[in-house]
């Protein structure tokens, strides 16, 4: 809808850019890296070689994108960068705050730009099932677009809180055909061993086990992960390098870029192609905002653990906060995790990225003032990113300073209203 | 998001530029027009002299958006019009199917564009607070936005229907500081004739009657509506002007032109700028769509009836099945209306327009259809257009001709999810 032209045709691999380490995945239980055949079976091949940096995707710091995801993203993208004047006018602040719109994408958030080269790859390896977890439903809904535009079946594990609470979401995965599966659920071992507590809410460490243990049971069955994969963070560099495009066309150079995190892929994928600029010199403060019930950045340790619940993917190098860590049931379902994507570890762990946290009766504040600003309800998971770029508007106010604030709006929150009512006791 | 240039400045007025009869409204009970000393306590006074056709609205074919109205318009307008490639693709059509994206406006439909003009002459009016009765509560949604940017407040008989089975829309008003009331209700007396029968489920003409009520009470408070005005119609030429000036540019006539009509006001101020190229021997087929349960168009009579249940409003010559009419209970609140706006029943009337209706069970096929083609989904309401538009392709490719469809994508269905799980058994 915004024309064809400046739609990045090569993903920014930062991976093979940045000078610090990258530490590579462990084997789940013994002590050596992670090699392609331990795990052919769980995830699409391309996937595999992306994450443990194969080939070009080890050296190169650009990817092109296979011509058939690029379609596809043409369809759709580029998302437009909206200068959020209403919102700056109620602040009355000298900064300049830009929003990166990935709340317009379909499905309703940046999660179709990792889904549609994922279900892709699961195409050319001839499977016919991706199997995923969700949070807050945003992942499940673009894999289960994404799946359908490939011919595959998707069957999500979706997590408790948000089964239950979040039933338009699940709606729309059901009209495009997935299973939906409430998580813990009696379809594995891990979802049973949880069966005996009605209370337990899930989370995403636990339905990535069911995924995962799911995929073991057929040969033509794969994992597609939403956000802690080093893939999606690539995937979503789309989103940072049209972004980039889109300051320059309108001379502008970003002094602070926020996004929210809860495995961090629309937050590294926003920043990545500016991290060259920062290292090179430009000082470009970024913000990664956490919510602070899950504060994995800002206190969790930085160390090797599992992206699941029990075990049964490699171990990877992240800030954690342990994968047996089940997060409280807030409101933002996409950001129950215990861990952040290891590159994003490796940038906060290095200096590159500062993190910061709130509490969700704040963040939540931020919902309707955006919504009566800017006419635009942002996910409650996006109300941080959001919440964040008001302090730093603020602070810009205060020290009489002229600042370009880069948000990116991870997606909308029409299908959330369920969690604003119960907040505000609508 | 669509940049700023070719938003409509003017609207185009068609009731001064048609050669037909316009029949004038009469009093509610006296045997004479309205004048508007009748109704200066209900409407805000710019929209009863739009509603009387005074002055320039009873001569002159445009008429000046008001600045304050054009800043907020070039905030989101112009909505890209958009070639549905899947959708045609999938029924192996020689036609190109067109889209006029409404479902992309905040609030997610049309009715902005008539909310902002309304709360903004209501607020010259010094009034403090605007009524209205909603459907499925895109109305009512729009409206609190509009009252919120001019400072007033907002009250909303929501259909009872609607209030139990569309929260999200509910939640989304309230969010924006409207008071959302269940109708019936038992705030007025018309909503008090109803409460000894807790199966009622509220109709439009209902909310109507009760919107007009509470207005009586006091002197600060005046009715907005969504529909059934011309002023309503009058506003939302700004899609069809839109929609012309998008055609031309990718160098497209229409051959057919479709909408779904409640009381009529996206379809024939989509169809309204195309209607003099009609008369002028241009053979565009315009075609309006309403359910098959609720069929005005299709069998109701050409008459002088009110517009609300009680029969507080002036008489009106439109399509009709009585003002006592109560709808059943479809999934598309928004249609659940007994007539159809008095400018598009003449235009039926003298058949420049025709009508089309069909059963919620096939409607409702078309949203999923659309959501997998093209990744958007329809409010109900806007299935039918789509519905519809589906049937033209497929005579087109039965009879190989090639042809240009452009549909009013009114509004999008993300909060009426519940509505398609309770069809399709979700």
């Amino acid at each position: 809808m915004s024309g064809e032209t400046h739609v990045p045709s090569q993903w920014y691999n930062l991976a093979a850019d940045v000078p610090y380490d990258f530490p590579k995945p462990l084997h789940p239980t013994l002590d050596r890296f992670v090699e392609i055949s331990d795990f052919d079976w769980l995830y699409p091949t391309e996937c595999l070689k992306i994450e443990l940096g194969e080939g070009d995707y080890g050296t190169s710091p650009w990817i092109d994108v296979p011509d058939r995801v690029l379609e596809e993203y043409r369809k759709y993208r580029p998302t437009p960068l909206f200068r959020a004047h209403g919102l700056e006018k109620y602040l009355d602040t000298p900064a300049e705050i830009y929003i990166k719109r990935e709340d317009l994408n379909p499905g309703g958030s940046h999660k179709l730009n990792t889904a549609l080269p994922q279900a892709y790859y699961g195409f050319k390896d001839d499977c016919t099932t991706l199997v995923t977890d969700t949070g807050a439903g945003q992942w499940g809904s673009a894999l289960s677009m994404a799946c359908d535009v490939f011919g595959l079946k998707t069957v999500v594990f979706m997590i408790r809180k948000s089964y239950q609470e979040k039933p338009y979401r699940r709606y729309l995965m059901r009209l495009l055909d997935a299973e939906v599966i409430s998580s813990p659920s009696d379809r594995t071992e891990t979802g049973r061993s949880f069966l005996h507590d009605p209370d337990n809410t899930g989370s995403l460490g636990i339905g990535m086990s069911e995924a995962i243990e799911l995929v073991k049971t057929s040969e033509s069955h794969r994992l597609a992960l939403g956000c802690m994969s080093y893939y999606a963070v690539l995937h979503q560099t789309v989103i940072g390098l049209e972004t980039k495009e889109q300051l320059e066309a309108l001379d502008r150079a970003p002094d602070t870029m926020i996004g929210c995190v809860g495995g961090g892929s629309n937050f590294t994928g926003f920043i990545g192609p500016f991290v060259r600029d920062k290292l090179d010199g430009k000082p470009i403060d970024f913000i990664a905002v956490e919510p602070e019930a899950i504060p994995c950045l800002t206190a969790g340790t930085y160390r090797y653990d599992w992206a699941d619940y029990t075990g049964l993917t490699p171990r990877v190098k992240m800030y954690t906060l342990g994968n047996k860590f089940v997060p409280p049931a807030i409101h933002s379902g996409g950001l129950r995790y215990h861990g952040k994507t290891p590159l994003l570890s490796s940038l906060v762990h290095h200096g590159v990225v500062r993190a910061a946290s709130y509490p969700q009766e704040e963040i939540f504040k931020a919902g309707p003032l955006f919504l009566k600003t800017e006419r635009i309800l942002p996910a409650p998971e996006s109300s941080h990113a959001i919440f964040a770029a008001i302090q730093e508007a603020k602070t810009a106010k205060e020290e009489g300073r002229k600042k370009v604030i880069v948000v990116c709006l991870s997606g909308h929150g029409y299908l959330d209203l369920q969690g604003y009512a119960s907040v505000f006791g609508l």
